[in-house]
């Protein structure tokens, strides 16, 4: 029997009525003869509401009794399911992450999947269940305590199970009907993608665009889980959706598949550092035990053995890159002249994985935000994608213009 | 290391400044040197919520989904309460039921605890942890799956624990400082017992005192647990409360311990009803199977062959009574002449395990009665208790009068 997974996040479950909603959409599945496995978020706030217990609770909190705080929310929403499919005569039962079990690391609160035994649930298939509702974003550790395995933890746990149980195809059902090729609030001509592919989709997730969390794309581009991100909240076809797939099944052929952008940094500048040996990792070793997530780096010409560092990091780590960098200047680590932070900036990319095999994407970018006057701060580039960091003010008018320029409101 | 078992209940736990007011008492019996086992019911208003999302997902729920959706409340609050803990700094954490394990039977919603294995939290207790805060009220089957032992069943995990562990004491905190020798709402001369036999409290608890579960005094007696109940709004000494213990280890001596009253009874009277053998089990037969519980039961003295037939139910099951008498009437299983409902009705009990030695209390107490022109409509006696059945207006003066006549309000 072929098994296909579903996964509703917290809005699509946010109240009674909305779970009635969800479960239709798996009785339409089941009657096309799936047995499926419906993973399942808490109903939207309650998470919120845990977590601000917690919070308030203790400020430094032990991690694992978060946990066991934080998963109860998921609980309630499998039971809740469960019952509801009962209600329209589907042979449904709940499960929570240590009934499955669903085993992972101890990494309390970011805790990876490291096997889900799917026997349990594949006997109850046996003996005619037909639908499994399963607690996401929870698990068991070695230790035999409650994990989490952080936000948006639900989407992992969906592909986690569609790769255990060889699943025909994962859905995600969101509040979105899809991956578009651009934030359709700053751009009234994006497009929604039939089809997108996981290097692509992983690039978009990093840079911003919040449809799926980046390790649930990583893990259906390892296990090759076909992943479809689609609303819960409009009547379905088969091909509803995007379809986020392997890079040979997409059938568009274009340079650039979509214009991802990010309000969320800054970029800092250290001026006048003494160019020598070793210097990159004086200044990137101190901040990554910081914990600050460097980005883009640029390094300056030099001049006269000095040259000036510029990198980008989260707008929220400004602080912390400081202190690291004041302080390693303090121990004589590093000298430089001033350090400088920029917080009024916005990073905007381009992603496609066209851009192997098609030239000029990077050319054709540079001289369309010239083309609009906006001046680029730094570039970074990768296989797939070309970011930019730019004035923040100049963010809406540099996504619809590369828009505009790639053409991207036409199917390929 | 003498193991103490606290308990608190959802208005005890009904906001973190109360689980903080809760966990302070914990340490100062940490402070004493025990070892505390610390059992939590859901915040006040939680497990509502969640019964009446069940009841409208499903009239007729299964009772494995809503056992499971339902014993989520406590997990918040063990978590919540461990936290707290170990902001004071003493080492805690919270075990759910599946992972001491609590097992119960299979009877969800309402199962009964047969082994609390004491292995997983006393080796914590021996690497040095000081609480081991413990959800109520649930536990696991032998299936794997959640189970809860029904309202009130916080109070029954704590006592069994307290019975695996060999306690030293189970203190139930709650919202009432102690057992009183009535209700001091409708009598203000109620005094505060120190000390109560189990069996006392047991008719007491079973006649409508609602301080602790019934099966919660049941279990402390066959196990021998030395059971206290005190208010979690008061600063407390060591004597604090009410001491229920065995009938030997209480101090006082009178014949009357307590009085108890309900309101929710009704009487029910077949007249005319043949006189014969196998009459009674005609009539209480099909009660039973239809789930109605009798309480008091009176014969007439028999004319020509007739009698009338009395007895005493809840008032919210006469419906279903009726139904299942007429019903046998109508099969011919039965012959009377009339059924009568009386549901203006209220029983008063005196309860007292020192009836047992001491003669006289009936005749006092239906003295006092007819002094103030109650007429009494059933009367019921056991070994330490008498209840009569009377009109309901009169019930709060009969519970005064009994108190004034038996002395209640002067320490035995």
């Amino acid at each position: 029997m072929s098994v296909l997974v579903m996964k509703f996040g917290g809005t699509s479950v946010a109240t009674l009525d909305r779970i009635r909603r969800a479960a239709k959409r798996v009785g339409v599945e089941v009657a096309k003869g799936h047995d499926v496995i419906v993973i399942v978020s808490a109903m939207a706030g309650e998470t919120n509401k845990l977590v601000g217990f917690v919070d308030e609770t203790s400020p430094l909190y032990d991690a694992r009794e978060y946990d066991a705080v934080v998963s109860s929310g998921e609980n309630v929403t499998a039971g809740l399911m469960a019952l509801t499919l009962q209600e329209m005569d589907i042979p449904a039962r709940s499960w929570q992450g240590w009934q499955v079990p669903v085993r992972t690391t101890s990494a309390h609160s970011a805790a990876r999947i490291e096997e889900i035994e799917p026997d349990n649930i594949r006997a109850k298939f046996a003996e005619g269940m037909k639908v499994a509702v399963v607690a996401g974003f929870q698990g068991v550790s070695p230790e035999g305590r409650i994990t989490t395995l952080g936000r948006g933890g639900s989407d992992t746990t969906a592909v986690a199970f569609a790769a255990a149980f060889g699943a025909v195809r994962c859905d995600i059902y969101t509040d979105v009907d899809g991956v578009y090729t651009t934030d359709p609030r700053i751009a009234d001509k994006a497009r929604k993608l039939d089809q997108i592919a996981f290097e692509e989709m992983l690039e978009l997730a990093s840079l911003g665009a919040k449809v799926l969390q980046t390790r649930s794309v990583e893990l259906a581009m390892r296990y090759g889980v076909k992943l479809r991100v689609l609303s819960s909240f409009e009547e379905q076809s088969d091909d509803a959706g995007t379809l986020v797939c392997p890079e040979e099944d997409v059938m568009e052929n274009r340079p650039v598949s979509g214009i991802a952008h990010s309000r969320d940094e800054a970029k800092m500048t250290l001026i006048s550092v003494a160019d020598r040996p070793g210097i990159a990792a004086a200044i990137f070793l101190p901040l990554s035990e910081a914990g600050v997530n460097v980005d883009m780096i640029v390094q300056n010409i030099s001049e006269d053995g000095r040259t000036d560092m510029t990198f980008s990091c989260p707008i929220d780590q400004v602080k912390r890159a400081d202190k690291a960098l004041m302080e390693a200047k303090e121990r004589g680590d590093l000298n430089f002249h001033d350090l400088v932070a920029d917080t009024d900036v916005a990073k905007v990319s381009a992603v496609g994985i066209g851009m192997r095999s098609q030239s000029g994407v990077a050319a054709k970018m540079f001289k369309t935000l010239s083309d609009e006057n906006i001046n680029i701060k730094v570039i970074a580039t990768s296989e797939i994608k070309i970011s930019v960091l730019i004035d923040r003010k100049y963010m809406e008018l540099a996504v619809q213009a590369l828009h505009d320029a790639f053409e991207l409101e036409k199917a390929g």
